[in-house]
């Protein structure tokens, strides 16, 4: 019996594993080029499923968006592939929905509208000075960026200008690049504005301490600059799947449920152990973030050589809870303007500093919102460390991972209030076969979950949860939903080097943990690219 | 050359670890017993240390206090050890100052008083509610407590009475166990109550998401029944030392700088790698917490056995930084009484949400407070989050543990705002030989902390610092200043198993880490005696 052998390994069945087996496939249609995924599925960390009874909304368990103006490569990569796609079967974005002005802000235990922050100032809970003020999260930071790096914020800069900037700038002295965001943040706002600026904002790992040079061009390019966010009509999962199936048309080939366990390099190929099969390959290409990495280091020798641009990262928990019910009850917790007429809660979000953090009233998928009948909501879009507060709702997170799981098993799931299991919805578009209810959450988590949203918006009831799906970003093998760099990390030259990482092996590394675009798809794309100028 | 043979070794130089030598040699002066410690003292988390300048005072680093009524193990320690000592080398107590009404709250942006929680409640900037207003931040936990366990809080109860009312109580039919302490305070109180008790109380990991079977006991003893804290006078060093001492005296031997690598049990005899010597032991006492069996766990098979034990406690940062001055500035921020005397501040803790959190006058070493001259804060005792915002201003924490390094070494030390670097004092106490100066604080976090001091103080001048320790255990090989129990664990079965984890293998492990009172040698000792139970 011979070892069957491989052009090309790529581990990962994630944006940057398929876009770059795509790529290299297209280039070399004759090499044996093989794409081994751990899980059942392709996609990675975008995981589109349909709600049961709901047939016209997608719920996006992993990333959901892009920023139109900003994201290029992504954007070009939509239009490269609707150029191949049938018009039937496009990929197809909309306006996802931002901050609305009604939408509430629960904050140390008062109701606010989110127009309250700039327009009634003093009815915010905070002890803001005199300039912090009447502004809201995104200004405040903004302008703190702005006394850290005097220029930076100018409209007229590019991304690549703002990344330049960080890399030369110092404060105080000492390179940006050795301080951290948060201990920054604090030297120019108030620890108040600062706490306003977490809560608000709705997010408790971005402002944490992590790399500052990285940070601030990061802040301005996803939160600063009035951003213009895009979802995808038939989920964003669409696109790694259609890679994956322009890459398969030509021949690639793809193994679901096939985890690599080891591999090292004999000087002429590698020996890579998927699944207890010995293969052997001559180059490998690890799609993955560092959480992945490391737990594939201990078997590994390739990979312990460069534990320190692995460690170079930090993966940063997240997690997202959807729910469903049979109205959008949401909607009476809006107000009546000064001409008489009704604003309703309808899209965007709103934000507490209870653990729930962030709900998104969901849009149908042209982008509109839902207005009677089956509705969901991004119950919870939750980081940092309210994590450990729902950690007590659940069963223990599993730190190791089991070949062909996808997502820990429930011990007690959330099976709805009407104590019926609804049937899923099949999803039309082709490929996105991933069922709901794999994704179950956790009972005493949705309950929690439900006192919560019944407190933040003021309203005595609720109607029934009638089904719930819950993607924790944290677990193995991923770690985080999002990576950040680490304090004294030169974050352009780790990039850079992580892709091939050991000159006379090759071995390449790509995905979002090391990019300038962290926690976005335009990261992946962007490592993948740097990593193909190797390999094209 | 034949191999050394040890009848019982004890690995760990902390009290538990001495302690139980001590025992065990009294009971056996013919066994060999020897005590192996990695670093170059005794003491474990016990660190008492002289500052430059101010003979009347010693710097607690770890451990500085005991709760005189509720911890009988170490009172009689004491008493035992008093016996056997010279008139003129007793262990001292005084009593440790505790909250004093004049000293500060700088929460959310606001200077309160102390007093101002029961008696000024308009002025507490939390929305507390109706039952809620107008009370400490201990009062809302224990009146919390006793919602979830109705009775509990009954003075006449003993902690033994506690421990098995939460041991059998449930919540809405759900073993405490089973439940995480701040999803259940979240139940009775509400967000901002949380919030209030957790920014003045000083502490973030005391009312996180643990085991509240543990945590609810454990609240009451330490915070909620008013504690009667003593301090030692010499430092609380003074009584492992002076155990170990006693140890010694009786034939008992201590080797320091002796790091266990690996063992393993071949059936009859344990072999010991220690400093890449080789050595048999008949019996193994590991006196260590979590973290330090986890970093010998991938070498050591029979640890690899009990990893489930080993992993029902989570190890919690903690760190602490003194700072001396050449008189205490602190007292002018004190206040007029109506009768129109000066009431300065001068001892007990000022507690603020920013990252400092927790400032003590720290007392001569008859408990009474500086009152002129050279003069001392623990300028921050901080556990939990805050501890990220610290360690952007330090070098990155070490995270393996090498021979001999008691301390991670500082790249870029304070020395002190004018240059110089003063002598340290010698300590009086037989033994007492840490140097202030091994323990340096970080440049730019004593800067920081200096400029919170500030804040929190509403000063717009305070002294130089004159010099400053630190000592973070968070640190390998602690992980932590104190260990939890995790939720799901009945910690009163895990606590008696571990202590003779294996059945036919003379394998023990004591130390504070799987006591009921985790972060208190009380705990220590308590772990001790039942190990001790299956020794003598």
């Amino acid at each position: 019996m011979t070892t069957e052998h491989i052009d090309i390994a790529i581990v990962g069945g994630g944006v940057s594993g398929v876009y770059s087996a795509w790529k290299l496939k297209t280039k070399y249609p004759d090499k044996k080029i093989v794409v081994f995924e751990g899980s059942d599925h392709i996609g990675g960390r975008l995981l589109s499923v349909k709600p049961p009874e709901i047939p016209n909304m997608v719920a996006e368990l992993g990333g959901m968006r892009i920023l139109e103006n900003n994201q290029k490569l992504i954007v070009n990569l939509i239009a490269e592939l609707n150029a191949k796609l049938p018009k039937d079967n496009q990929i197809e974005l909309y306006d996802f929905p931002v901050d609305q002005p009604q939408n509430i802000a629960y904050l140390r235990g008062e109701h606010l509208r989110l127009s309250d922050f700039t327009t009634n100032p003093d009815k915010v809970p905070y002890h803001l000075s005199f300039l912090e003020r009447g502004n809201s999260s995104g200004t405040i930071v903004v302008n703190a960026i702005e006394q850290i790096v005097p220029g930076i914020t100018d409209p007229s800069l590019t991304e690549d200008d703002r990344l330049r900037m960080t890399q030369t700038a110092t404060f105080e002295g000492i390179p940006l690049h050795k301080l951290g965001f948060w201990n920054l943040l604090y030297r120019v706002i108030s620890g108040e504005a600062y706490q306003f600026s977490m809560d608000s904002g709705g997010y408790n790992s971005t402002l944490v301490n992590w790399n500052a040079a990285d940070a601030i061009p990061w802040y301005l390019s996803d939160f600063g600059i009035t951003p213009q966010y895009k979802g995808f009509k038939k989920g964003f999962q669409q696109v790694p799947i259609t890679v994956a199936n322009f890459f398969e048309s030509i021949g690639g080939e793809i193994r679901l449920n096939a985890k690599l366990e080891s591999f090292d390099w004999n000087g002429s190929n590698f020996d890579l152990q998927i699944d207890g099969e010995s293969l052997t390959a001559g180059q490998l290409i690890l799609a993955m973030p560092r959480r992945s990495l490391d737990l594939l280091a201990p078997t590994c020798p390739k990979l312990q050589e460069i534990q320190s641009l692995i460690g170079s990262v930090t993966p940063r928990p997240l997690f997202k809870v959807f729910t469903t019910y049979s109205s959008p009850w949401w909607r009476v917790a809006g107000y009546t303007d000064a001409s008489g007429k009704y604003i309703p809660l309808q899209s965007g979000r709103t934000v507490t500093d209870l653990p729930v953090r962030q709900t998104y009233y969901w849009p149908n998928s042209d982008g509109s919102p839902a207005t009677s009948g089956n509705s969901m909501l991004l119950a919870s879009y939750d980081d940092g460390s309210n994590i450990g507060f729902w950690d007590g709702l659940r069963p223990q997170r599993k730190k190791t991972w089991s070949r062909g799981l996808a997502h820990t098993q429930i011990e007690d799931p959330f099976v709805g209030e009407e104590g019926v299991e609804l049937k899923a919805e099949a999803n039309e578009s082709d490929g996105l076969n991933q069922n709901w209810h794999q994704y179950k959450a956790p009972r005493r988590m949705i309950e929690e979950m439900s006192r919560q949203l019944r407190q933040i918006h003021d309203l005595d009831f609720t109607p029934c949860v009638r089904s719930a799906a819950f993607r924790d970003w944290g677990e193995d093998p991923f770690g985080g939903g999002w990576n950040s760099w680490n304090i004294g990390v030169k974050s352009w030259e780790v990039r850079d080097k992580i892709v091939h990482p050991i000159d006379d092996c090759p071995l390449f590394i790509c995905g979002e943990a090391y990019s300038d675009a962290q926690g976005w798809v335009e990261g992946a794309l962007q490592t993948a690219d740097i990593m193909l100028k190797h390999l094209l």
